[in-house]
């Protein structure tokens, strides 16, 4: 492999410059991905293997990131579920027939994942073709909590009452369908993993809704079976936001990388979760919104926030459609740069 | 006065019971309230004195709240600068001309309170008379900060792009736009004080977005000028939503109730803010919408766990519209009930 970084820094081992990668970087502020958009309607993008490799390798050519991530959408196994899912304008996902109830749960299929979601497969298979080990190629599932959250809910939502308010009435049903969640997310990550994912990472996106003993309680097994079941073979990264309240929580997650939202610094993350993990993000995707000068102060301040150990530079949460291109690629620049003189540094002092 | 519990409380005095009100209390889970509103849009509410009284007094008759909080909203203020503000169905509030840069937001004036904002005035006079002591009476306003953000980012928005890129292009402009909005909150709050306002409440509903550097930066100078501002004359109670990670700083404000949203346990903020304030909260609201008997339950562990000082027995955000009024009226039956016992246990430890 040519640039193995990323995949070092999640193993927390020696790395000659930090590796950079930003959440949602196969997206809408490429052009050249909304030309594929005009033409074809976001679930088509994902379900067509050829077009979702080509959107996983745009940023990789035309923005310089050190990782590549397949294109796809947390919710396609709720789909491969049983779930009617549509992509409405405006709203985002929405499930028409929101699951409310351990009945509602009941008629969800364990898929098979080959036959169901094998174009996510294929287009991985694509990727690691066409990268021909240019970078490494990391896949991704969403938590059973946050698949629950959207398929309960029905789409997204503030509160999310729905979910929550299940949480409360009937903890163990609630529990139960997470299960199933975790089944299938293990039986796709799998087989994404076989198809060349060389990294996974799960987006746990609205795990911050909950208190820490409900998340101990509810969200925690099924994450810990999705963990458990992926077992070690790559590098597991658990991305959460808002989760401020439940570090000392996640702290024990057996994965390799924690990925933070941008509210609070490294540095004190490391504190909280102690330093058996490899830190990444985190800066405010708003911070792209400006210009390449300050985009380069934030990142050099970003790496200092991170040098307590391995870190892989990343955004705090996905980069917004009205980024600039010209600043994504200066986010880049500047981990590049700075990225090299302060892990030798840190290396100096060591 | 009748019932001075809730003002005792704030000031962390001795109660025979701990008082319980519930944020949003006016509003759409009563079918009173649903009824005015078939017939009056909800500005025309928020302007005509005689409404809002009516409005703000529901829930002390319907459901026995132990205070009464004006019903206005927190843009009103904005829209007396001359910011125009409509509430379209659906999207909430929206200012079709958002205030982006410092040019924009010298076309912002400061209005003469009593002319441009009297009708809030007048509605708490009323109310005032018409409890007649019963219970007392809490004004509001929005932060600096959390006014900005809707006023900059024009509606509500999931992650405040232009607001936040605001705050890293051009910090000490958007500074100088909370410090303007500040010295409009203090006038505000001063003339709600006059007017018969018995304490206030500072909702700082988008304060959890900053990061705990920024927060101190940005937010905190304005915040701290309408504490300032407003003095010591009435208990000052701050509430902010997400702000697991700004608690150390919270700890420092120079308010007499900390409110805090539903994500950390009440003992865990004593904790880390110290046990120089009362807390007020936090049961997730989605917990109304469960049973009578789960209710019960649920606010008997809420006061067990705030038992470690003086407590204000609330939500941690505001009551869903889809709460049964019978379990909102749960909810303060059981605060009633348990609120006498577990306060004479803490005397007896004490």
């Amino acid at each position: 492999m040519g640039n193995d970084l990323f995949l070092r820094a999640c193993r927390g081992r020696p790395v000659e410059r930090l590796p950079v990668w930003m959440m949602r970087q196969a997206g809408r502020y490429l052009p050249e991905y909304r030309a594929l958009r005009r033409r074809h309607d976001f679930l088509t993008l994902c379900k067509t293997p050829s077009l979702a490799a080509e959107v996983t390798l745009q940023p990789v050519e035309l923005v310089g990131v050190d990782a590549a991530i397949i294109f796809a959408d947390i919710l396609l196994p709720l789909e491969a579920m049983g779930a009617e899912l549509r992509f409405v304008k405006g709203d985002g996902p929405v499930f028409p027939q929101p699951v409310r109830s351990s009945e509602d749960a009941g008629r969800l299929r364990r898929p098979d994942v080959e036959s169901s979601l094998g174009y996510v497969f294929e287009a991985l298979r694509l990727v690691r073709r066409e990268l021909a080990g240019r970078v490494p190629l990391i896949g991704f599932a969403g938590t059973p909590w946050t698949l629950a959250a959207y398929l309960v809910e029905g789409r997204g939502s503030k509160h999310f009452p729905h979910l929550l308010a299940w949480s409360h009435r009937d903890a163990a049903g609630l529990r139960a369908l997470l299960a199933r969640l975790a089944e299938v997310t293990v039986d796709y990550l799998r087989g994404q993993i076989d198809a060349g994912a060389q990294a996974i990472q799960l987006f746990d996106t609205w795990g911050g809704l909950l208190d820490p003993q409900r998340f101990r309680d509810v969200a925690l097994p099924s994450l810990l079976a999705v963990i458990d079941g992926v077992g070690g073979a790559v590098p597991l990264i658990y991305y959460s936001n808002g989760t401020a309240h439940l570090l000392e929580t996640l702290a024990e997650l057996p994965v390799d990388v924690l990925s933070v939202d941008w509210r609070l610094p490294l540095d004190r993350v490391r504190r909280i979760t102690g330093r058996r993990f490899a830190l990444q993000g985190n800066l405010d995707p708003t911070a792209l919104l400006t210009t390449p000068e300050r985009i380069d102060a934030a990142v050099r301040r970003l790496i200092a926030d991170g040098a307590g150990g391995p870190h892989v530079v990343n955004l705090g949460h996905g980069i917004l459609p009205s980024t600039p291109v010209a600043n994504a690629r200066a986010f880049v620049a500047a981990a590049k740069a700075h990225g090299r003189r302060v892990e030798s540094s840190v290396h100096a002092r060591s």
